[in-house]
């Protein structure tokens, strides 16, 4: 008998992480560091939150079904925003909501494949993009990185077979936090229109991209549409992680395929969510370049606070978005390094095995920390407790 | 090439027949009447949204992640009211809320089953779960039902096949509107059990059931969680369609397969309405006492209605819950009369084509009424409106 859809993958990493927690007391003196999931550890700014107090209270609608593809002053905001921001042309029946960006990966992939398709990937991969391949009969097709964690338009090219229908790219990545330069995302999208496949674009990161201007020219191409498939968050810019909103930009085509997937498992994205999404991005454009610039002061503090680690064998291998990517220097998996550091140590970190396939030995030696949840000083104790545990 | 899995399924019928709207116009004296979903028209009472604003101001944790399974707290109070209700014994372990019925049904197929597998469905059935199958590669095996439109146990025994891996039932049904007697629940029950496949049970519209008392008395049973899945939706209950509540009660380890699909989907439901749904369960018991005997009258006033509908050749097939199931007396498809009904009566509703595979005619001459998006008067209009269609 063949494996259900759900046993054909693996149990969510951040949820066994969590579960590495049980029975381990953390001090007053010495409290947990949780660096696993990539998620805004503070609430919304208060006038966003008074604002979905207001649309709760004052607005009807918002309490009924709404259009699957989403809120319309949504969708053309994210159009207009995004083109601006790209310096691209974007229509608003280009843009549909979602219930957060997992979910717009989940719907690209509904609509562009099917059974025993392909769908490559460079490794390490983000765990949910291979979880709900292993869960659609998609096959991941790994693609190796360097040392540089970027991934190479010609190994790409090699691994192209007639069942092919994608190639996803995170940019900042997640897990490796390395930002994609211009021109490499440019030969990636170039390759995929050459085989007449599709360029799947994750950038949930990008409000925090260390970069200025815009990180990629594909959306000035004409044709943009026939080719990509960009997705977005507005959970990290506006700290909105519980009420799950993020977006598919593609063409209105396209969406219309992604709109029966979209009913059928979601009818449509909460709506509270994406009033506070359409709030934010209609008043919070400086409240949010002045986390973009926190961010990256605390990206700094991961370069600043190098030198007590690399001495101890430790390597960084990747840093941007909210992702520091780690080489440690333990003789033992990260797998098994992992739950130790939770007991020894008093921090969470995800292992580079949940991010690589079982063939794939890189993993063993690496971790991500999502360093976008500790403010400076978080940072400066993180490095001291893990430089500690590695002269221990 | 194959189909993808969107391309193997139809688009959403909702939002194809708002599409029948466009360029129709409508009067003061003779606005739409929209029976074509079923959804609460008004908002959720007054207290309950404060609630919901309460929690958006003053509950941080609210706002960012939540567990894949849903709030604990709710978990636990839908265990407990479930277990009531059924007078039964569930805990809070087999519980999981998702992000609307619809979800919590699309999670357990991708639990059950794999490609090229089977599942039972009664005809008419529930669109969405056609769709889900059809994008899973399932394969959604008609089950007919008789005038009354209840499922016969004998003839799903004889469609059975080793690639079955369940039956789903809806009760009361969408879209006909009957309540499935406690004994024929039983006996698709014990036909699940004896054939060790699962029975899908979505008991959507349970809150607006006509009789008192447990509905079905499965959850009596000790070893109930073997072999049922019940699902649930807080939507119709305390108005809450746009904010995507609903649950899964079966076993702690089907949960545990679940929580792949709803970690890779959806990460976890939005929060406000989780907290919208347990506010609701413990606070409106009462109001929703009478939001039931609401929808039982408007019920009743279908009852009394009909006589100026029946001599003109329309039959009722089935009422209860949020539906009256009709058979129409016109020579046309209901595929074209739906859409006629827009543009002649300032009437929207679903055709029975909607409901049934294409290779049953029966849906030809049935069309379905969400009656209850309307009240007494509103009915006896709708009647009025569709009676001097059919004698034009």
């Amino acid at each position: 008998m063949t494996l259900t859809r759900t046993a054909a993958t693996f149990p969510p990493p951040v949820m066994e992480a969590r579960r590495w927690l049980e029975g381990v007391t953390f001090t007053a003196d010495r409290p947990l560091i949780n660096v696993s999931q990539a998620a805004p550890v503070d609430p919304p700014p208060a006038p966003l939150r008074q604002a979905m107090a207001d649309v709760a209270l004052g607005n009807d609608e918002a309490h009924l079904y709404g259009p699957v593809l989403g809120l319309p002053e949504l969708r053309a905001e994210l159009a207009a925003q995004t083109a601006a921001h790209y310096a691209g042309t974007i229509n608003a029946d280009q843009v549909c909501i979602t219930s957060g960006c997992n979910q717009a990966f989940a719907a690209a992939i509904a609509m562009l494949c099917s059974e025993a398709d392909e769908v490559i990937l460079p490794t390490p991969w983000y765990f949910n993009h291979k979880m709900w391949l292993d869960m659609s009969g998609v096959t991941s097709v790994p693609l190796a990185t360097g040392p540089d964690l970027l991934p190479d338009p010609a190994a790409a090219a090699a691994l192209i077979t007639p069942r092919t229908r994608a190639i996803a790219l995170v940019t900042p990545n997640n897990p490796g936090g390395v930002e994609y330069p211009a021109e490499l995302v440019q030969a990636f999208f170039d390759l995929a229109r050459d085989k007449s496949i599709a360029l799947i674009l994750d950038e949930t990161y990008r409000d925090f991209d260390s970069r200025s201007g815009p990180p990629h020219a594909l959306f000035q191409d004409p044709d943009w549409q026939d080719t990509l498939i960009h997705l977005y968050s507005f959970s990290k810019a506006y700290r909105l992680t519980g009420h799950r909103v993020g977006a598919m930009i593609s063409s209105a085509a396209r969406l219309a395929e992604v709109e029966k997937f979209l009913d059928t498992v979601a009818i449509c994205p909460a709506q509270l969510g994406q009033h506070a999404a359409l709030w934010g991005m209609q008043n919070l454009k400086q409240w949010l370049a002045g986390e973009r610039d926190e961010i990256l002061a605390r990206r700094a503090a991961i370069t600043a606070n190098m030198h007590k680690l690399e001495p101890l064998g430790w390597k960084l291998l990747g840093l941007g978005g909210y992702f520091a990517y780690m080489q440690h220097p333990f003789a033992e998996s990260s797998a098994d390094l992992a739950p130790r550091l939770v007991r020894d140590a008093g921090i969470l970190t995800l292992p580079g095995t949940m991010f690589c396939p079982e063939s794939d030995p890189s993993g063993a030696s690496q971790l991500r920390i999502a360093f976008a949840n500790l403010d400076a000083d978080g940072i400066g104790e993180l490095f001291d407790r893990l430089a500690a545990v590695s002269q221990a």
